[in-house]
């Protein structure tokens, strides 16, 4: 894409009203707009980068034999009531709104704003269990939550409106639950690495709630995170501090000694729900015995926006991002520096040519100045970039920077597609 | 896919709270789920054909130059007081929320949920637009809608929460305006053949509302419309009943005598806005001569379900519908009927073979009786129906149906794929 047609402009200054790096870089490069805390736009940048994590995520729930759905934002209270959870005093971050009634709109039914769906997904199965031969379910969407956070000042870290992936499975055993939660677990661990924070990513035992004796929550580590965690790293494993004592430690074999205190931002977690849902919204099969059972669940979550937010957190410099290859919205960003004319000659040449061989690439095609350009490129932060100037030109060499180790290398037009090869990124 | 791990099933009887075709149809067929009125889950195959005529229409949209982008369902009231929108009197299917202020969820802040996206979106463009020489600017987006119908019984036609595509434009002259304008109308044309209403659809004169002479609306011929259009087929255009008088038909050129008064589906509109927004929200650039100027503003809706609705109103008996391949959740159902053992190896053969082709098969490998998978086959509605059957397999011959024309050929296993390519479809 010509970066001379893409609308956002970048700017110079920090929001005044963001505290978190991430909002900070990400408003300052275009990536997103913020409406009010916790809710953002996504511009057009921020929207591929988004949708390059779905489609990472997406493929992860495929390979696990999930099956995609969408389910509604608008949520009928009696499934909550069921459930117990349409009552603020036990949910506490609802949305409510109501129908039309055709007087007044504030005095109609009330409705909720989904912040998850297992009543509505346990209630609309009602229709399509039946026999033990129907399960296992797994089922999954991106779908907007609403959630009446008090307070948002993490950026798009803690939203009060985000897209989130949610995966739920059904199981007729306890063995077979358990068998899919760890193909699951496994399936969010290369998720986490496959967008650049697979180094820096634990899984964490932490509370089980009413459910379980423990759930598992994905702990990316990060000074921006809300939560503390204690990492064990030869054994690759932490433990929240929301269940941190002498006897869970022993039970989960962890030697105190070996254990470091750290912050860290929770990008995942999986949870086992038992019966409870099953129960309240009486979803059953008929088992081969003929007896009538509730299948066990499981919930999966990765919300997207605070995945984007921790990538920046985690893999930026105070003057621009550190966009992973398999994540950034365009590979190359290649720059003209203002020069002779046969620099943008040069340089539209070599757009074609990176282009036709199915690298994305971003070609700063601007009228403005050398200062502005590289401000601008080290702000959007793509994995390569390329310059292209009258002294480039003169040496017959391009500029080539790799972002994640900063380094700049020198390589002749003619080679620069063996070496971004080499580079393995294409 | 194996139809025995779709984890949704058929049925038999019309759900009974639904008058509208299009809900019968797909709530029977597992398409879709009703959570209630106008407010309707995806299920997998649902979500396969909203995908489908989701990406034609990004491919359309990117066509035309325009930028993806994602913005907000909660909406700041400031920004749609600056325009008047926000009072129930004016915009009259807001459904509203409050934010959580910290004692009580219902006293905070009072929210709106987007119905529409012109306000934010000129309020976030004040940061990016600034000089004559960054426009035009064309910006859309896939997002949910929510709008507090009083009344909603056309199914998925008319929802109270729904993804709709918009498209906004933004033009330094009207000159350029009009340009972009009729672009787009051409390719709302080319969208509405894509997903096979072609020959039923057609522009149409209606309202330009306090912004300019017309809008212009995109109009399916359907028993189940909530319009009234006079069509000219000639010329293939057609004029909305609510600007239908004899001073406008002349000043459009229509003869009275060529027109027909028909019901039709209202698939798209494209409306031209003026400066009304951009002033509202003081969005304006430096133009050329150094003046300040407001952008002018075009709209440009299509609401994805009631697509997806129109397709099914328009294209399906009363046994099942009868998807276009565009936009079929599967281009091929291939059904075994109850038989020897070789059935069952031919049709999985079969299976591998077209999906290496490249083919989306749906692969009715259930255990159930011939009449319950034909009578599912028809329901679901996939272009090309394959039967493997004893009877087939002693003929050396498959029975393969287009749903289209219902027509039913013998083919030889081994002359499948060139059958399916000579029909092109793959």
């Amino acid at each position: 894409m010509r970066q001379s047609q893409l609308f956002t402009k970048t700017r110079r200054e920090d929001p005044k009203d963001e505290t978190a790096k991430n909002a900070k870089l990400l408003i300052r490069g275009g990536y997103i707009h913020k409406e009010m805390a916790g809710v953002y736009d996504y511009l057009p940048l921020g929207l591929m980068v988004l949708k390059k994590i779905e489609a990472i995520i997406r493929e992860e729930m495929n390979a696990l034999g999930a099956q995609e759905l969408l389910l509604t934002s608008l949520q009928n209270p009696a499934l909550w009531e069921a459930s117990g959870r349409f009552d603020d005093k036990q949910v506490d971050n609802w949305f409510k709104t109501h129908l039309h009634n055709g007087e007044n709109f504030h005095a109609g039914s009330e409705l909720g704003l989904a912040n998850t769906h297992e009543e509505p997904l346990a209630a609309m199965l009602v229709n399509h269990l039946h026999s033990y031969r129907d399960l296992p379910i797994y089922a999954y969407q991106f779908q907007t939550k609403f959630r009446n956070e008090l307070r948002a000042k993490s950026g798009i870290m803690r939203g009060r409106e985000f897209l989130m992936k949610d995966l739920y499975s059904f199981s007729r055993t306890e063995e077979d639950f358990r068998d899919f939660y760890e193909q699951c677990a496994e399936a969010y661990l290369r998720i986490f690495a496959r967008v650049g924070l697979g180094e820096v990513t634990f899984r964490t035992f932490a509370s089980g709630g009413s459910f379980g004796d423990f759930s598992d929550e994905f702990q990316t580590l990060s000074t921006a995170g809300e939560d503390i965690i204690y990492l064990d790293r030869e054994r690759g494993l932490a433990i929240n501090k929301e269940i941190y004592n002498d006897d869970i430690l022993k039970r989960l074999a962890f030697d105190k000694e070996k254990l470091a205190e750290v912050k860290a931002i929770e990008v995942g977690n999986i949870f086992p729900l038992g019966t409870r849902f099953a129960e309240a919204l009486n979803l059953h099969f008929i088992d081969e015995d003929g007896t009538k059972r509730f299948p066990l669940m499981g919930s999966y979550g990765i919300g997207l926006g605070r995945l984007l937010g921790t990538i920046v957190e985690v893999l930026s410099r105070d003057d621009g991002i550190c966009w992973p290859v398999a994540v950034a919205p365009f590979a190359v960003h290649l720059v003209t520096l203002p020069g002779a004319t046969e620099v943008r000659g040069l340089a539209d040449d070599l757009y074609q040519q990176l282009t036709k061989q199915g690298l994305a690439v971003l070609y700063d095609d601007r009228p403005v100045g050398a200062g502005e350009k590289l401000t601008d490129s080290d702000l959007l932060g793509l994995p390569y970039r390329i310059i292209v100037s009258d002294r480039t030109l003169a040496a017959n060499q391009l500029e080539v920077r790799v972002n994640a180790d900063q380094k700049t290398e020198a390589v002749a037009p003619d080679k620069l597609v063996a070496f971004l090869d080499s580079k393995q990124q294409k």
